[in-house]
């Protein structure tokens, strides 16, 4: 582990997660390629899920009226338009027959012959989910999208793509910017992607703080 | 992207990302070593979180007695047992002056002369999260914990290490089995760390599913 001088990590992976940080200042003379970005996404769409739902969708914008209008809802930070890409990561706002129905579709089209299965597992699925409220299943489709935004930072970092992750926005607001109350969506957090203006970045020299193993972990052996 | 055959990712991490399934059936006899076990926790250790606050704790279990019961709160599941390290995901049931504090003090010592900008940036962080339900608390710190498993995940995948990802259990049954209420902790998630035992795991060969670009991306540029 960090404190440990573990040399168990492959050295491409811990240079990553040591390269990495939440850029504080992005250069917007520096654009992140379409190629990189489709990489990105590639991550994200193979991130796993909770039964496979994927219950999100994610916004990449580029546009510049638009992210100067969710920039005015972010505390005015800077990377949501001095990124290249703002990726807005929405989760679904409730779970619901329609929407499990679309999974079981979806799997049984992929996987022929799985259609009874499919229909018992789901079933089930909704038997636990659709009795909730819809705030429970948004928090737990929200968790989903959290996980998908980590496989794409982490993606980023080892292809040295710079990216903020960003939760300091007003969600009410950017959901209403998006019109993700139409779409039954609600905005979770943001992956803003360019290219660290370090120069320029206080936090870009700041040592990584992490908390020591004893404080982190806990093993029960015995 | 996963239907357009892009080839922007490197293949490494796009052979990992598929070479990754939520392993159903984990084989007992093929235990996964302390120092992939060591690789693992460092990449949740790297794991970035909201303002640093790591607001969780990682239980390392290979106690069998205590899989046992875990087991018998998760739905049976044979992972539980048949992995050799049991990683519970357990995050902060809330955010507290105390705890917002050893952050700052953690973060002060770490980087010498940042002590006045850490108790400002915390100081307006308490005025957010403090007035909060502990719910709301939780539940974000539960996200926090999502990205470090997601970290795990893609870490172990890279490492060839298989991995489940575990939500279905009985959170209160768990955090009693693990004392965790009086850390005043709650269990979120496992992630199972083991060996596949491909023959009998009827997942195994099945095709990966994931939504196609259209349905789970929306490009904004005009």
């Amino acid at each position: 582990m960090l404190d440990s001088n573990s040399n168990s990590l492959p050295d491409d992976l811990r240079d990553a997660l040591q390269w990495r940080y939440a850029v504080k200042k992005m250069d917007p003379s520096k654009p992140v390629s379409e190629d990189k970005i489709a990489a990105l996404l590639d991550a994200i769409q193979y991130a796993p899920t909770s039964s496979g739902t994927q219950p999100f969708k994610v916004f990449v914008i580029t546009n510049d009226d638009l992210r100067t209008k969710i920039r005015a809802a972010s505390f005015d930070q800077s990377q949501v338009t001095d990124a290249s890409h703002l990726l807005v990561f929405a989760a679904w706002d409730n779970y619901t027959d329609a929407r499990i129905d679309s999974v079981v579709d979806h799997h049984a089209e992929e996987r022929p012959g799985t259609r009874e299965m499919l229909e018992g597992y789901y079933g089930n699925l909704k038997g636990m989910y659709l009795p909730r409220t819809a705030e429970t299943n948004f928090e737990h489709a929200a968790r989903q999208a959290y996980i998908a935004l980590a496989f794409g930072m982490l993606t980023a970092a080892q292809m040295r793509i710079d990216t903020t992750p960003m939760e300091g926005f007003d969600p009410s607001a950017v959901d209403d910017i998006l019109g993700l109350g139409d779409k039954n969506l609600r905005s979770v957090c943001f992956l803003a992607v360019g290219t660290r203006d370090a120069a320029n970045d206080w936090l870009a020299q700041m040592k990584k703080v992490r908390k020591t193993d004893d404080v982190l972990f806990e093993r029960i052996d015995q």
